[in-house]
């Protein structure tokens, strides 16, 4: 891969820069290219790995100085391309910025670096007695800078909020090279605009994180597990809105329809005997607290409303070991599909109550245009992911047909209060249809903030806002 | 007073509006032209009514096409000035647009435009098992269009949040006339930047609020209320943090040094026999949730842990009537130093441990330059008020020495990890001091902000930002 960067801003970089924080080579270069965004990479054309704010100000502001584009990277779990380098240039990467550089016990803060791991960080609180909510998926490799960029949710979110609720503060290397608080380290805050929110989910086009002040709380003492079948996707949806209204908010409420199950029964050992492919849903809801016979009520009273949406038989996990594994075979899912097929996943959410409706509208445009779906997410928050599978497809049915079913689907997202992306972020994949969740003038004020922040335009370009 | 408008721009605002919804009376222009801030007069050139957005819309075109300043107008209880026609041009009064939508009970969410009291809302939302939990200690008199715009937050804020986490979705009318939606009716969205919050707490600088979709959640059905003395303000606040710490989240925290009782005893009457001015600070702690044994064990658990930081005999209100009383006596302290003397009210915030160092370094600051302050707030979110009483202060004592014991208070709050407002906002009064808080960069990257939504400045000119 030949480099295309000015030798002059080469030079500087290996001038300003320690020796082992700059990286040319091609295998360096593709293994920071690409994410877990279908199997797409984008190598950079140098790959900066700093230790410090200052090392960070330095890169930016150097490529600041020769317009060179610059992208940070995180744990590379992306799912819509937010990471990848587009236009080449320097890929910041943040993994060597990862301590936890103070858990705060008296003010249930913590101060992280950005390339912490998500999991790293509630094992630490947990540690302390303290709890980090945030659970993405690819916890286990995702980086809190990443969860902040990308406002990453989770199972939990439905009673704990997205990422955006636990960022009180941030460092962040702007795109002139400043390095700037975007708040303060207090639970409430009316001081000026909200950098801080602004900065959260803008997925690395305004500025870099370098330093994130979040909150934590006690944690939960205990948590109950049950997998609901349901005769019909319908009825498994329609059971959680009621959920709700019976006054339970449970910890997580995921939804699973059958091609779920049954993908992930293909492609996953270990799985409880009782989970099988005949129910055409399952729901897997936990409740957590601190008092067991509290959680014991909360159990009997989500079992009645279950019941009275005709629920199948409810398998309660006995054991942490039965927990493991009704969690295993959720997070399996999107493993399970990428095993087997090229696939594209959509992040849809809608208002709870309107799952059902999204559900049937996508298997519906599935039908029309003939491919499948394998759809699961978080049902408590509205929020579905619809994984289109290629399987015999052709090239050219991916490529030029199915984006116009994809507009269909999120056409039907927006039409039902919903929007395009639920957690995932827009990145690269989306942005050609953000035209359809926001008008001109939404858009035209989005790309004056970019502008705000970055009026060179150096930042994570090629992301979020259509051309 | 005289008018100042351009003739041309009255004349196409009779014309384009209906008749009774423009006011170019002085009575009018008066009653609009102050909130709760000090005693502060900024009348409007004319009061405008709407009844719709269009007629919003309508007026904020004509304002941008004769560059007249314009101010959007909620409740006027305001406690920094963000709603004072400070350079005159049309004051835009929502209260006429105060119609709860819909209150959707299957995605709990409801619409409402922006001058709902906030009280109505929570009666209706109570009236169907649900429950807003933003409860501002104006909020017999404040509006949901003010609680946004000014990030509001109050007592339950600490278990509940802030505004700003009830809010989905806005409807605004730009600078420009133009009217969006900020995002979607969805618990989470990562779908372009957060114009949503960028939104919430912009003081009506960026845009007016003209529709709000909020979250709700079912109502808890049972609270229990304490009031806690304590020999001195330090042990009270020490007490806090070490609530949250034995795994309790009250739903209110609430602290009240001595002087604050003795005030509103003055000036108020129907107050329980127990409360005397002898402690040296109150507690008044609330905890809600859904099973009575459980509350009973979080008090047990919160009474061990106030003894063990030597409170004195707890007060509990046994019936609905001794809680009103007691929140009473809490609502009652501003109300209280404001009938007795000229007052200014700072708005500090710090981490929650801080408390106490902020306390004792305003008492300080108030014996160096000899003047007193009635203290209290929200402890659990650290969020002190503080009342500096001018009494027999001099006039100029009051104007020209006092904002330097002020900047000493608010350099003290960012020096501990704070900053200037918790609740309260910037708007007039503190804007001269956001230099204490923020940098330069900070302060020019919101002034980008600012020209991004508002390159005429008409939007609220005069607040927040300082010049």
């Amino acid at each position: 891969m030949p480099l295309t960067l000015p030798s002059e801003f080469v030079t500087a970089l290996r001038t300003l820069l320690p020796v082992d924080v700059v990286f040319l080579g091609n295998e360096d270069r593709v293994r920071y290219g690409h994410d877990e965004t279908e199997d797409l990479s984008y190598p950079p054309d140098v790959v900066v790995r700093p230790r410090t704010a200052v090392e960070v100000a330095t890169v930016v502001k150097l490529c600041a100085q020769h317009s060179v584009p610059i992208t940070p990277i995180g744990g590379r779990t992306g799912l819509s391309g937010g990471a990848l380098c587009v236009q080449g240039g320097v890929g910041l990467a943040l993994d060597r910025m990862d301590r936890i550089v103070l858990i705060d016990e008296q003010n249930l803060q913590v101060i992280v670096e950005p390339g912490v791991i998500t999991q790293t960080l509630m094992d630490a609180a947990a540690a302390k007695g303290l709890f980090y909510a945030c659970d993405p998926s690819s916890k286990g490799s995702c980086t809190l800078g990443g969860n902040i960029a990308e406002n990453a949710g989770g199972p939990r979110a439905v009673k704990y909020g997205v990422t955006r609720d636990w960022v009180l503060n941030l460092e962040v290397v702007l795109p002139s090279g400043d390095v700037i608080w975007t708040g303060a380290n207090t639970l409430k805050n009316s001081t000026g605009y909200d950098l801080t929110r602004l900065m959260v989910g803008s997925e690395g086009t305004l500025g870099i994180i370098t330093k994130a002040v979040l909150r934590l709380i006690p944690l939960p003492k205990e948590t109950r597990l049950m997998l609901v079948p349901f005769a019909s996707a319908a009825k498994a949806c329609e059971a959680v809105s009621a959920v709700f209204r019976a006054g339970i908010t449970p910890s997580a409420m995921e939804f699973m329809e059958r091609d779920a199950i049954v993908w992930t029964m293909r492609f996953t050992e270990g799985l409880p005997a009782q989970v099988s492919a005949e129910p055409g849903a399952y729901l897997l809801i936990e409740v957590d607290g601190n008092h067991t016979d509290v959680l014991m009520r909360d159990c009997e009273t989500i079992l009645g409303v279950l019941e009275a949406h005709e629920c199948g038989e409810v398998l309660f996990a006995e054991t942490t070991a039965e927990k493991d594994a009704l969690w295993k075979l959720r997070r399996s899912v999107p493993v399970s599909v990428k095993a087997h097929s090229v696939y594209k996943e959509e992040d849809t959410v809608v208002p709870r109550f309107e799952l059902p409706r999204l559900l049937a509208g996508v298997k519906a445009i599935g039908e029309a245009y003939g491919f499948s779906t394998v759809c699961y997410g978080h049902a408590g928050d509205g929020n579905l992911h619809v994984n289109i599978i290629k399987g015999e497809l052709s090239d050219e049915f991916w490529e030029h047909t199915l984006p116009k079913a994809i507009r269909e689907i999120f056409q039907l997202t927006v039409s039902l209060g919903g929007t395009l992306s639920g957690e995932h972020g827009i990145g690269l994949v989306q942005r050609a249809y953000m035209d359809i969740a926001f008008s001109p003038v939404q858009l035209n004020l989005m790309r004056a903030l970019k502008s705000a922040f970055d009026p060179q335009g150096i930042m994570n370009p090629g992301k979020v806002l259509p051309q």
